[in-house]
């Protein structure tokens, strides 16, 4: 046996290991665990079959309740959705030697299936068709969770012992901020490197936007609509606000066509608005509008200079406008927030997972930021431990009714976490 | 005892009927009203007290439950809250001869009073300070609606007899469409002239406008905010709607200058869009947005050519936008509508009010349109009764917290009424 000059070939002791993980077991594993549901704060009954599966494959379990006081007193914690007591969770596989360590995460929380009639397939089914696995979750990311344990029983089934210790983080409460994970944090668990396993659709991604939720409420005067002129329509001065908004998104995405990890976007740091709601009479003109949206931060931006940018476009918006100019707009921040992270190309978790992908796929992986928040930001900010996204699936298709993923896509991801372990730990 | 020659003076029955109108018992009465809640379509014990205070004054009283199978079948019924058995209300002072007949008008059905921590006095208190007494309903329109209620009392008291006969009608569902007063026309209630009291600060208004409901949906196409250019914003979408709208209602108050009626209204016909509601979550792009309004309708126009101006400027709008083209937005007519009505300044109803105000003010009472429907609409257009608004109070500080009415005011359009009573009906 002899290690290959080259990344790009599996040595056959890897080979031995990708061949190892078991295409069935994968299935059945994602099948059961989209069947538990677990959104609305709702993840202990999966966070205690993820610690049934961890131990079947003979990891070392670390199931804890979360010091809720512990974490939300952290000032990187933020969160929408109250928890009773959520459960922090850790299988372990420890290293014979001091090889570097690893840290494989996901999470168990999932968005709500929305409405049932808009899907093919039961959102909690799991149901299997022409390849690919339906269900809340099953991409964003139960299955991509469940690739990450099927490596580590490929490594086990295989009889390959690793010199580092490998951690597989399943947490909580990602999709509204991050708690679990920086719950898994505050434990102790940090490594020399750490794969977030969200849907990258097998791109290697060594950076992440941040990502801050506000709320802007602009007044108006209510007055009869027969006699509209005499009131002041919230709408009518919220449209100002929301053009130097959108002048703002093109300030600051310009220049940033320079980084080749986010040359493929157009956008790569939106500032989208979600919801409206305003006015509530039919024949009353609108005296309040409330604007809730998502802006997206650069890595290196920090979360004060974005805020900053966005209350002065605000308030220069409204110093231009005669009623604004008296009944200023609020701006309020609030929900979950993502840290932005970026992790040099260079350094080996990156290189690592990169050398990997190729080696399984036969091709080179694109290497790619995401525009979206995720657990990476707080690992390298708070956790100290550079990070990369890597994950099958399209984040396209998550959040939306007939989420699916394919099931070739998590064999071979799971594969390449094998191999990248293999490369990773020693 | 001689007639004066110019209607602007009293004569001395008249002038004893004027004095005769009683200012603290019509206080009293409106302060009980007041404190009778009737909104949300609850208006059974306030018809009762009118009930009362009607065979008080001496009027033959017709209290009967209202057959709401007869009065929704009716192809000008609309109406917003749903009631389980409201009640119709007509008090009559028969007429000795063949003098013409009267219709006063009223409603006894309020808005809601809203957010209670808005107002400086309880919302159904009737509390009076100033001269003035508050109250939701107190202007809109309990105090009007006693007013007449004691302009019939002064003529008993002053010992007055009338040629034809005085119809004081106290009506429900007049905010929400005039279901009540199409029952009472149903009912058989006509006359040759009718006064609907709503507060007109005593201006005489020998037309209103009507008004429709609109709704109005606009698609977009889901995506999550971190990637929002791939999907397409409702709000964007529907921002070149809404100034479509706009410029639907420049045009379609152009040359309404002309009549004389509203020559001192800016927009005497508006488009006023009142509420919106779009997006279900701050990170993902909206997928539809709602906007809901009222659209006024000038006298003498239908309600079809109405609503099909505004469909084909949506559907316009709609052609010169790449995704409306196939996504097109749908608009639907809901909830309360009223028909626009217009008297002749020269028709008696008119001139007599307009005169008996001269008379008892000293001052010419201006002549003006309305821009907001009310029953005038289903008297004039279904109980082809010819009809003209005019009551105290201005119309501005109704539906609004502190809504309160001058007593001066309310003593002052119970003596015109009186007056007017014997002019029109001999």
């Amino acid at each position: 046996m002899q290690v290959p000059p080259s990344s790009d070939t599996l040595t056959p002791t890897e080979a031995r290991v990708a061949e190892s993980v078991d295409r069935d077991l994968l299935v059945q594993s994602i099948q059961r665990l989209v069947a538990v549901e677990s959104w609305n704060g709702q993840e202990g009954p999966a966070q205690e079959l993820m610690a049934e599966l961890m131990t079947d494959v003979g990891l070392d379990v670390d199931l804890w309740p979360i010091d809720l006081d512990e974490v939300t007193a952290h000032p990187d914690c933020s969160w929408e959705i109250e928890r009773e007591q959520p459960l922090g969770l850790v299988g372990t596989l420890p290293g014979t030697g001091d090889g570097r360590s690893l840290i494989l995460n996901g999470h168990v929380d999932v968005v709500p299936p929305g409405a049932e009639e808009l899907w093919s397939h039961p959102p909690f089914g799991g149901v299997v068709e022409r390849g690919r696995i339906y269900g809340r979750g099953a991409l964003d990311m139960k299955g991509p969770l469940l690739a990450g344990l099927h490596a580590l029983r490929a490594l086990r089934e295989a009889g390959v012992e690793l010199s580092g210790t490998v951690h597989l983080e399943s947490v909580v409460a990602e999709e509204d901020g991050g708690l679990g994970t920086l719950a898994t944090i505050l434990r102790g668990y940090r490594a020399d490197g750490a794969i977030v396993m969200e849907p990258t659709d097998l791109f290697v991604a060594p950076a992440q936007a941040g990502c801050l939720n506000f709320r802007i409420r602009v007044p108006g005067l209510a007055a009869h609509g027969a006699v509209r002129d005499e009131g002041v329509s919230a709408f009518e001065k919220m449209f100002g606000v929301y053009a130097a908004i959108q002048r703002l998104e093109v300030e600051r995405n310009q220049g940033k066509e320079g980084d080749p990890l986010y040359a493929s976007y157009a956008i790569p740091f939106p500032i989208s608005i979600g919801t409206i709601r305003g006015g509530d009479w039919a024949s009353s003109v609108p005296d309040h509008v409330t604007m809730e949206g998502r802006m997206g931060v650069a890595p290196g931006e920090d979360f004060d200079s974005a805020r900053g940018e966005l209350e002065a476009t605000v308030s220069q918006a409204a110093s231009e406008d005669d009623w604004l100019r008296d009944n200023p707009p609020e701006v309020e921040w609030w929900g979950g927030r993502f840290l932005p992270a970026r992790t040099s190309p260079d350094h080996p978790i990156v290189s690592v997972i990169h050398g990997a992908a190729s080696s399984v796929t036969g091709n080179k992986a694109p290497l790619e930021g995401v525009t979206y928040g995720a657990d990476m930001g707080l690992i390298a900010n708070v956790g100290s431990t550079p990070a990369v996204l890597f994950g099958a699936g399209d984040i396209r298709v998550a959040h939306r009714p007939d989420e699916y993923v394919e099931i070739e896509d998590l064999v071979t991801m799971a594969r390449t976490l094998a191999v990248a372990a293999m490369r990773f730990c020693g």
